[in-house]
């Protein structure tokens, strides 16, 4: 079979490239050696924002309770819940698969390894199909990486595709790496009803992608939920033990809990390719390393989290449109991503987008910062949910970045973007009407909030 | 006493310009008769949010009972909430007070009247002060309108003042007026367990300053709530009668409820002004005309509710910023507010910003419009709250307006602001990144979805 795209991968990236060239009038074959959605659907974002958001009622109770305006109980069902992500998950992959043979796509379902630098095989279990190709297009995302010392048994030391499925709360757990996987899992834990959290990373700081005023917010926010946090701890060894497990640290000291959760970063996916056929090398880290184009040879390129540029969905999903236009000759200029939002999701959340005043520093910069407290903003104050902030990036004299930490300050992301890629000035902030009131305003009051030094 | 700036009412508009003309170096008196903060804070949306932002849970908890998600039950604490709004709006109350002492504003607590074009006179019980000045801003505000036939008593026949205190939740509640603020104040009710909800309108729908689109949403979600409604009734009359009220349609019609709630609308507040000692007069319905530079003389503006262009706070801090600035003679273009945004507090929220499909074939236009139901968000559907959608308007090919219906999207609001204001095109759609998974995602979806004729 003859295509003029051969994309590899079903996931945010392979689906919308697959997609996109294919709109374009490009013959497109798409190769999917699982489900159709990636990591994203299946595995990620979504399930796990399935467990926050039906879980999120309990969060806001807690809250108002605190202050007394609400009492009662919320009891999670993890049966219907699972049900229920499951349902979305199906039905999204179903309508997925729908509208790639709506735009003929041939669908290939099987393991896909290149034969030349302009051919492939997909091999399932029935059958094997020869595809040529002028061009592909990488897209196989990443795994749940795992160290030496620390294999799952995925009976009670998790990744977090196996957190994902859980059924029944263990009474305690340790979640070893608190980025944003790491902290968006002990969150649902602790809505279950984990009783005993223990987050370990080697780093001095959760989060530690995020400005470090955010990390503390963080910590100080969670630590009031009664977790326990080893920071700067480098994991010796995790294992399965009698009930449950044993972490012991490089300091020797040990922990103990019924179940463990590894979060330590994620892995390019790219075993089985056999990316020498097709003259490729992934760099040390196993990534495939992109020109300008988002190519990693002449005729193919790689998208999303295998290429490690950003590990995010909605980033390989700008990207598959580039790379799908650059592919059917309908893009010729270099890929430029524009701001390139993220989100840590449950409660509280936490946005970013565009520079952090530590990267600006680092490239020798000289950047100003603005910052406006959640507390004074009378939504926050309505939600008895009144930690945390807003903090403007500013190059000179335009907004550079934003980060925000809080219950809902995820509503920030979209404006917050266009203020970066318009590069708003303080005028801008003070002729445009935010409304009243709302928890935006507590962006409008950082965006006029006196600045200093970064 | 004389001074550059006399200001009449502190309000979200009378204070914005007192503290804005205090910092551009102006003299300024401000006369308030009441309390600082006016009826946003007191007695309008900053108490109503509170009340709904405290009890949202009940909310969300109930979504997630339809699909059997969680269980549990919740219960409001009416007295804590009331103190906790009180403690709230008083703590404002009061670093309003002393923000304005830090600026350099007299504050002269009184009703102020006018003794002619260019003096006026503020009478407490205590004292009287008289004011010389060059130029002033009326920002009196608007209070409930009540009509004849339906006159409050304040205990069973209530406006919107008094539901606000209410401190125990009548079994049966009729709502007369079904703009925003009999919306909101029957959510409010609802969560507060009023058994039986009656709404009235004269109009044919709920909410009738929204896209009819809009209206009809909202009739679908609120009648699942098993709240019932007469539309295109009018009251013949309204009292107490017994244990409870009585109201009469003009159809003969009888309703029966414990309390009722009248809430048809906001009549400007001049009374007391003496308005024509400076030469002024109001319309026919009150208000105090304005001209391009919001002046109602030549010395004397008028800004806020008090000149019926817009009664939404965010709009009167808008207005009360130009009219400081132009008074303080720093301003010399028309008044031109931008986009003003608009939102219906609650669950479903409505927002909008921009024009209306109707309001452009109104003046001949011929708009195009797309949508996006929120049933497809993968974050509507973990909040099991899937009704809904997103209504974007074009003209020429521009986005002029955005409005939606359904949970959280306020958080729409500052971005729609930033669309409508740069006239975004489809290619700024299809660029720019939004984080996945966001309920913002409908918003891009209605932005790139099939435009037909509005």
């Amino acid at each position: 079979m003859t295509f003029d795209l051969a994309v590899i991968g079903a996931g945010p990236a392979g689906y919308a490239a697959a997609f996109e060239a294919a709109s374009l009038g490009v013959s497109v074959a798409l190769a999917e050696r699982a489900e159709l959605g990636g990591t994203c659907l299946n595995r990620g974002c979504i399930p796990t924002k399935m467990l926050l958001g039906a879980t999120q009622p309990m969060e806001d109770l807690a809250a108002q309770a605190r202050v007394k305006t609400l009492s009662g109980e919320i009891a999670a069902n993890l049966d219907v819940l699972q049900t229920r992500k499951e349902r979305l998950v199906s039905a999204t992959r179903k309508a997925m698969r729908q509208r790639l043979k709506d735009a003929g796509v041939t669908l290939l379902m099987g393991e896909a390894s290149f034969t030349g630098p302009n051919s492939l095989r997909v091999q399932s279990a029935l059958d094997r199909t020869d595809v040529e190709f002028s061009k592909a297009i990488i897209a196989t995302g990443a795994r749940p990486a795992l160290f030496p010392g620390m294999e799952a048994d995925h009976e009670r030391v998790l990744d977090s595709d196996d957190f994902l499925e859980i059924r029944e709360a263990p009474a305690s757990l340790i979640v070893v790496g608190a980025g944003f996987i790491g902290l968006e899992t002990a969150q649902i834990a602790h809505r279950l009803g984990v009783g005993r959290l223990t987050l370990v990373d080697a780093m001095d700081r959760v989060a530690p992608a995020e400005d470090p005023e955010i990390s503390a917010a963080l910590m100080s926010i969670f630590k009031r939920r009664k977790w326990s946090f080893k920071l700067s701890a480098r994991v010796a060894s995790l294992k399965a033990e009698g009930q449950g497990v044993r972490l012991e640290l490089d300091s020797g000291e040990i922990l103990e809990a019924d179940k463990a959760l590894v979060a330590v970063g994620r892995k390019p996916s790219t075993e089985g390719l056999e990316l020498e056929a097709a003259g490729l090398a992934a760099d040390a880290r196993g990534f495939l390393p992109v020109d300008e184009s988002l190519r990693t040879s002449e005729s193919i390129y790689a998208i999303g989290d295998v290429n490690g540029r950003m590990q995010l969905a909605h980033a390989a999903e700008h990207q598959a449109s580039y790379a799908a236009r650059h592919a059917a000759g309908k893009e010729t200029a270099p890929y430029a991503p524009g701001p390139t939002p993220s989100i840590i999701y449950g409660d509280p959340e936490v946005m970013r987008v565009g520079a952090l005043a530590a990267e600006l520093l680092a490239a020798g910069e000289s950047p100003e910062v603005s910052k406006a407290m959640l507390v004074s903003n009378p939504i926050a104050q309505a939600h008895a949910s009144t930690q945390g902030f807003v903090k403007v990036v500013w190059r000179d004299g335009r907004v550079a970045g934003v980060t925000a930490v809080g219950t809902g300050v995820s509503r920030f992301t979209v404006a917050a973007s266009m203020m970066v890629q318009e590069r708003w000035r303080r005028e801008d902030a003070e002729s445009m009407m935010f409304p009243h009131p709302t928890l935006d305003e507590a962006l409008k009051e950082a965006l006029l909030a006196e600045r200093k030094a970064g």
